[in-house]
């Protein structure tokens, strides 16, 4: 007999060489049928191979990563035998599954080429074979057959991948006719891909090294059921028309410049206006938290990050040191506030009375990227993050997570990302050398955050052996509005820049003690942030936070005055807009503040002079009626106090 | 006769031959009797020399600048003439005067020296010689004889002095027993010198150069009065009681620290809240004046300060360009906003109604200084201009400079600067090919200056030839509590980066035309603007600008309670404060309290907590006694609402 420990905890005994799949089908026919592969003891299997004694196991099916991972991974499989079936002997470099979808990395011959107008055949032919339902059959191989296998097949790539593995460890992969390399896992068969989109094609180094021969890229994607491809498609449209590099300059918020150069990036008025809301929204509700801004130059000397451990890491990838008149001088462009930080720790003896000290900073930082890795505000080379450094004594860390998470739940729910897990990165259980700081520290502070987390009620996942080795943390994964994950607020305990920086603070007993250093962001870079934001609201920003609330739109010149006193009256209460005074069409003007996204257009013409009123459309939704402004007022007000 | 025009511009007529103390004895005796120097035609000469005809003159005393530097200068012949009879075979260097006195370099001859307890021993004999009243004779001489006299006094350096001199134009002075190679001028005789106090002694190479020998400099001071050193001695130890260096630490303001580098300030947190402040005021006035604030990155591409001009400017003595993985790549810290706010100025066409666009930003930037010259915030690496870039046509050019007067004044006003002038810097009208711009525009832009400075009621200095190459400017000249002048407030036109990056906009004609530019920063930079307040105020801030206006001290920790409350209450109406709820004694909290420089302390015990009142003491001023709440806040704010 087997014994089976499932997730929940629960034990399940099967026979001897029972596999996942006889697993599955115990607990129920529906998880039988939808089952992927299985995981056993954290390793992806496939769902047919027997199952070890005294495993830790779960049985993925495509609402898992893994799950969908490794039916991408077989979709390659299937769509490098519908290329050799369309395009004879051609050679097969890698094929993984991605993050959506897959590719396959092929030497299609020379004088041979695929592009966009190719897929549609590409894509009819995988469904075809899937049809079949050809199983992926594992069978494991000499090195010796392995290789015949390949020099007959005469696949230059495969047999090159063969140099690098060891005999004893090496395994075929067949499903229909075609027959990879490949470590698997796999799905049980092919039956279950039911629709298929190749997505893009593109040129590709083989092993990534521009000296080699360039191998055509494939990607493609798959799904069990045709309306999920459908939905996917819509999705990728959706963000497309969200791109926040499209509405980022639709709206005025952002631009880039050549000469400025690329990754930087120049913050237009009202973009400015925004990013000013957002740091003065989390400014307040740290100071009222009891954090202390602080203000840090952009630039640290050699010395400064010596100490902190960061020289070292400093190579040909990064911005290079500042030389100056003085040899031997030089200066770092920093790359983070925290060693800033902790010398202004230092610039004061501390008491154990004194602590938690919260120092807080938008604190711009500089990371050279690579140009080809920049996108828009998400990937840039100098960016604000909304950071703070908290120095507290070892039993402080547990309130003072649930402090950060507090402000990180102010700031999810204020700008309308209901949907979020925590998740927790601990020690390596096996492992614990490989850490720095004493185990009754990463004891007391793990217990502290998977506490604080529970008594705030989080939805956590936990994962272990994915702690920095300074110190535990957690990240919050934030779902957007069109699905898409984002690693948002991260809050990071380290024992390590306290003993590099030598911090203390003076214990009730007079002795000197370390202090422990929490990180945490609860936006992680305004840039990132706010080019989040824009895909999640589409551009169209919590009333709260948007540049421009309302715009009045006088119907002609002599209603101008009167537009300009209802701008008058609403500022003063505190409401945000401008005029629309140009000499145009009052049909222009809406067209034109809809297309700026200014959620409320007031028209104004005799009749709202005459009555003392406003005529309200609403961005996106119309015609509310005309109405006095007291009342649109307690409205917009009313909204705002809602979403705080 | 001669036809003499005085500053006032009316006509004097003098006998032939008659000199600047005749020209004085014909206005008044009192005037003839203070006189100290001349200025003819600008130049500054010996009040008993004869005057030319037709000439600008006009008579120097000890409230001029130059008249002040010419005593000082007699009076380093003086120390010379005391150290040569107390000194016998001293040599020699240079002795000119400096802002403060004057300064002698002497080589005093193996074996000997001077500390500062010879210092009185020195000023006796100064005072002693003084009052022989010797007159300062002043003698042409031929080099040769010069040579011949220096040559038997066996003084190297006034022979290496006179190498570069030449025939002709050498002159001695002699006053007394001394004699001296020196262009001069000089003050009529010592018998005005009725003070004298050497304040310093260093050593100094002879002409600068470390290759050179060590020579001993004499720092000294002399006045007319002896109450006159007296004050000045008062003040020095005054600005020494105010030094910001000094008060920041002990206020908690800032901090320096070696590892993040000299120059490099930390804002400690009540001094981040203080700069905040003024940052916060500053952007509220220039939201309502119209400005659009911006956040550029702190470096640019190379190609950017190619386009800029300043790329050429980049020598050894700045920070050198970081470079990147990327060959070729180079980026500079930026040393100023105005590129990156001509490439906010490109992201779109701009058409003649659009302007002026006014793009604001609290921008930090980094300059290179050597250690020597770094002092506190007033001269260092990094520091934040309150910068702003008005992009204007050349007709608004008046109206902006007098709404960005508005703002300077609103800033001196708010911050209690009373006592200031407005120095307008114009082309050297003898030199106009050296400036760019069309003589239109700078007629046009010099005569805006002038008339929005005369119209704005300022009190103006006009100098000539002082204007930048591309474009005119205005500069704020503010006196400080203590008498010292700084200079603030600038504001500038600029024609060269318009030109430079191309700047373009649509005229009502539809032809593209240059937009002028306005360089203006009412602060300067924060860090020097606070360093002079801090001097200026003698750490007293002003009330709404102070980070905590209250603390309140409870007698013991039964009241600590009632203090949180008026604590809580007093907050509810804006105002800033803490409690002091350590477990001290009264005395020693109201002592650190006003250490702290506090405005106001409430102290609150029995008495307070069961009438619902408080004790107030008013730093600096003492016990106020018990009051209401409510009457304290009233008197605070309407103070507060006084000073804006």
């Amino acid at each position: 007999m087997l014994n089976i420990t499932l997730p929940d905890g629960s034990l399940r005994q099967l026979p001897d060489g029972a596999s996942g799949y006889d697993l599955a089908a115990s607990i129920s026919e529906g998880l039988a049928r939808n089952a992927l592969a299985v995981s056993v003891n954290g390793e992806v299997r496939d769902l047919h191979r027997p199952l070890p004694d005294n495993a830790q196991v779960s049985i993925l099916t495509w609402n898992d990563t893994a799950g969908k991972s490794t039916y991408w991974h077989s979709s390659a499989h299937l769509m490098a035998e519908a290329l050799e079936a369309l395009y004879p002997g051609v050679k097969l470099a890698i094929g993984p599954a991605i993050e959506n979808g897959f590719y396959y990395d092929v030497d299609l011959g020379e004088g041979r080429s695929i592009s966009s107008e190719d897929f549609s055949e590409i894509e009819k032919k995988m469904l075809e074979l899937a049809k079949n339902k050809s199983q992926y059959i594992r069978k494991e191989v000499s090195k010796a057959d392995a290789i015949a296998y390949f020099t007959e097949k005469q696949d230059p790539y495969k047999l090159e991948l063969l140099e690098n593995l060891e005999d004893g460890n090496i395994t075929f992969y067949t499903q229909g006719g075609f027959t990879d390399l490949c470590r698997g896992p796999h799905i049980p068969d092919t039956g279950t891909i039911k629709a298929a989109k190749l997505m893009n094609v593109a040129g590709a180094y083989w092993r990534g090294d521009e000296k080699n021969k360039q191998l055509t890229r494939l990607y493609g994607i798959t799904f069990p059921k045709a309306k999920d491809l459908a939905e996917y498609l819509e999705r990728l449209e959706e963000a497309k028309r969200r791109d926040h590099r499209k509405l980022g300059k639709e709206l005025k918020l952002f631009a880039f410049s050549e000469k400025v150069g690329a990754g930087l990036p120049l913050w237009l008025p009202k973009g400015t206006a925004l990013r000013e809301r957002l740091e003065q929204f989390l400014r307040k509700a740290q100071v009222k938290a009891g954090y202390s801004p602080v203000v840090t130059p952009h630039i640290g000397a050699k010395e400064l990050y010596v100490t902190s451990g960061h020289y070292e890491k400093y190579g040909a990838d990064s911005f290079q040191p500042i030389k100056t008149p003085n040899p031997g001088e030089e200066f770092f462009l920093k790359p983070m506030n925290c060693p800033h930080h902790c010398e202004i720790y230092k610039t004061e003896p501390r008491s154990y009375r004194d602590l938690p000290v919260r120092l807080a900073e938008f604190g711009t930082v500089y990371r050279y990227e690579q140009s080809g890795e920049l996108h828009g505000l998400t990937r840039v080379r100098g960016f604000t993050q909304d950071d703070a450094h908290i120095f507290c004594r070892p039993d402080q860390v547990k309130e003072e997570f649930m402090k950060v998470i507090d402000i990180v739940l102010y700031v999810l729910k204020a700008l309308d990302f209901p949907d979020f897990t925590a998740q927790i990165s601990l020690r390596d259980p096996e492992n614990k050398t490989k850490y720095i700081g004493s185990d009754e520290n990463w004891v007391k502070a793990e217990t502290a955050i998977q506490e604080a987390a529970l008594e705030k009620g989080l939805n956590t996942v936990t994962e272990y052996g994915e702690a920095a080795f300074y110190g535990p943390k957690l990240d919050f994964m934030v779902r957007d509005a069109i699905g898409r994950r984002w690693q948002l607020g991260t809050i990071q305990v380290d024992y390590n820049l306290p003993e590099r920086f030598d911090l203390e603070y003076t214990a009730a007993d007079n002795s000197k003690q370390r202090p422990v250093m929490i990180h945490r962001a609860p936006f992680g870079s305004l840039e990132r942030f706010v080019a989040v934001l824009i895909e999640h609201c589409g551009g169209n920003f919590p009333l709260w936070l948007t540049p421009e609330q309302f715009i009045v739109l006088p119907i002609s010149d002599k209603y101008s005055d009167y537009a300009y006193q209802v701008k008058a009256q609403l500022e003063q209460h505190d409401l945000r807009g401008t005029v629309d005074g140009r000499d145009e069409r009052i049909g222009r003007k809406i067209r034109d503040a809809e297309m700026g996204k200014i959620p409320y257009l007031l028209v104004v013409g005799e009749k709202e002079a005459q009555d003392n009123i406003i005529s309200v459309r609403k961005h996106g939704e119309g015609d509310l009626g005309s109405m006095p402004l007291e009342a649109f007022v307690k409205s917009v007000q009313s909204q705002m106090v809602e979403a705080m």
